[in-house]
């Protein structure tokens, strides 16, 4: 008899997607957007709006899942769904989990974006089968999770997993935290793009402006630095170079410290550029290994579900939840 | 009837200690020696006479105790009790568990001393009841330990831990494993003593080689340095206050990932300048924290069971493995 159904969500302050996936991370169907942050009804429409889609797509109707998850880019009280801050929605205090329920008549789940993603890649992607894994994100910032035991750790304050904030040196440039020298100032697609403009200002001649603008793209996104790595850009090359190794130094120090099977780098620059982008990550991260691991155990990969990893493991979060 | 006893072994390069403790953590006898490193032979007739003196002090015969466990620097195979390499004590291949075994007929176990002392601190100490911890130990190197749910974390290849060799600088002072900028780098006893030298041959006052004459030390030990900043010489004052913003770097690291409830800070230094050393450390870290802490959840202390952190957490180990 027929397995069970569940609705994943990811939900990005650019873009969103909903799948209907079953227990083994099989799509059955799909539907996603542009996010509209016109207002908060207007994103919450439009989320139902591919919950719908995506259920249409499966050709099934609302009743037959079992339970809806969700990955935000904020944090969601456990206990009530209401996201209380997600700068990059513009929201504060949305009864997202609460709205969903009643819309749906299923239990409704909500956990962190990136957090969401990392079980999505546990559970059906390059974690799979691993016990003990650790997801680094690039992505506007750096986001991170560990997964011990199988499971999300969320510490003892749920505050584990912030690999992007650890201090590479404190006299570094200044993160969108207001702290100094944490690697997301080092490496994140915004901090790469600072460098890379910042150059450019410098009077360097780059390819990026000219991408950029017959993309028509206002952010340096993924695809505008694979295509200026493809022209073989100078100061793309630098730019990525000095990110991949400042990733390197803090996927080594996440290895010293937690001695991870597998570390999962993901987000859109991971995923456009694949192998090119980790291979140089991988190469630091074990000069620093303190044990050495001639075997090469502990493995440092890309993210294997492409644009399902958010969406995927929203709907591992929501069988965890049902 | 009478309550079980276990014996615990702080095994070190300079000094060791045994004691037979109970469950509760009651230290009933002990008996510590300075190490006698002349042969692995002398080091096993010390460790069983210091053994076989707590045991008198206590006294109790052999037969009355349940198990033996010994902290030592270097890595034991948990399975056989053989320590394949401890650079501290001129070890190599000894087969330190068998031979207790045969001696007293009681299960040994054997772990790393700063892992055993962390332990120790969560089982009777300054992390007693939590159930997320990690241990800074600050001595010749910069060791650690993490405990979750309550137990010894030992990551995917036994590695976990390794706290001391989290770069904080790419471009820092070369560390006792090869590489350069580790947190050991900066803020070990050793690397301390490097900056007081350093700053001496550059031409600079401080006390401190005097008091290394008076008290006959050839190395700079805590008590040299808590002398030293008891007569607020300005280059240990310096030297210190460096080393501690390092180690708040380091922690406030730890707490970006790990999340945990309580960071213990142990070693000699830690033991004797209690909160003048941890109090600059835990403010440090404190400002770098991600998620805000208004409540002080995360409690950043000083080890809390004197010298007998590595003995009492060897007697743990015992237990566990009795």
């Amino acid at each position: 008899m027929g397995k069970k159904r569940y609705v994943g969500v990811d939900l990005g302050g650019t873009s969103m997607m909903a799948v209907v996936a079953n227990e083994k991370g099989k799509v059955l169907g799909e539907s996603d957007s542009a996010t509209d942050r016109s207002s908060p009804q207007a994103t919450i429409d439009q989320i139902i709006a591919q919950i719908d889609g995506a259920l249409a797509d499966a050709k099934l109707k609302a009743s037959k899942i079992e339970a809806i998850g969700v990955g935000a880019p904020g944090a969601a009280d456990p206990k009530t769904g209401v996201i209380a801050k997600a700068p990059n929605l513009g929201w504060t205090d949305v009864p997202l989990g609460p709205i969903l329920e009643d819309r749906y008549g299923v239990p409704v789940a909500i956990g962190n974006d990136v957090q969401v993603a990392i079980l999505g890649e546990h559970a059906f992607g390059a974690a799979k089968g691993a016990k003990r894994a650790v997801g680094i994100w690039v992505g506007t910032g750096i986001g991170g999770g560990l997964i011990a035991d199988g499971e999300l750790e969320r510490g003892a304050r749920g505050a584990a997993g912030e690999i992007g904030h650890m201090v590479l040196d404190e006299n570094g440039p200044v993160c969108g935290c207001g702290r100094k020298g944490c690697a997301e100032a080092y490496a994140s697609r915004t901090s790469m793009e600072r460098d890379v403009m910042l150059r450019i200002a410098a009077g360097r001649a780059s390819v990026v402006p000219d991408i950029m603008k017959e993309r028509q793209k206002t952010r340096m996104t993924s695809s505008v630095m694979k295509r200026a790595l493809a022209a073989n850009d100078e100061v793309m090359k630098e730019v990525v170079a000095a990110a991949q190794r400042y990733l390197g130094l803090l996927a080594g120090n996440v290895v010293n410290m937690y001695d991870p099977e597998v570390i999962v780098i993901g987000g859109g620059v991971a995923q456009r550029l694949g192998e090119e982008f980790v291979g140089p990550i991988r190469e630091t991260a074990r000069s620093r290994f303190l044990r050495p691991d001639p075997d090469e155990r502990v493995r440092i990969v890309h993210a294997g579900l492409d644009d399902y990893s958010g969406a995927l493991g929203a709907s591992v979060l929501a069988r965890r939840n049902a």
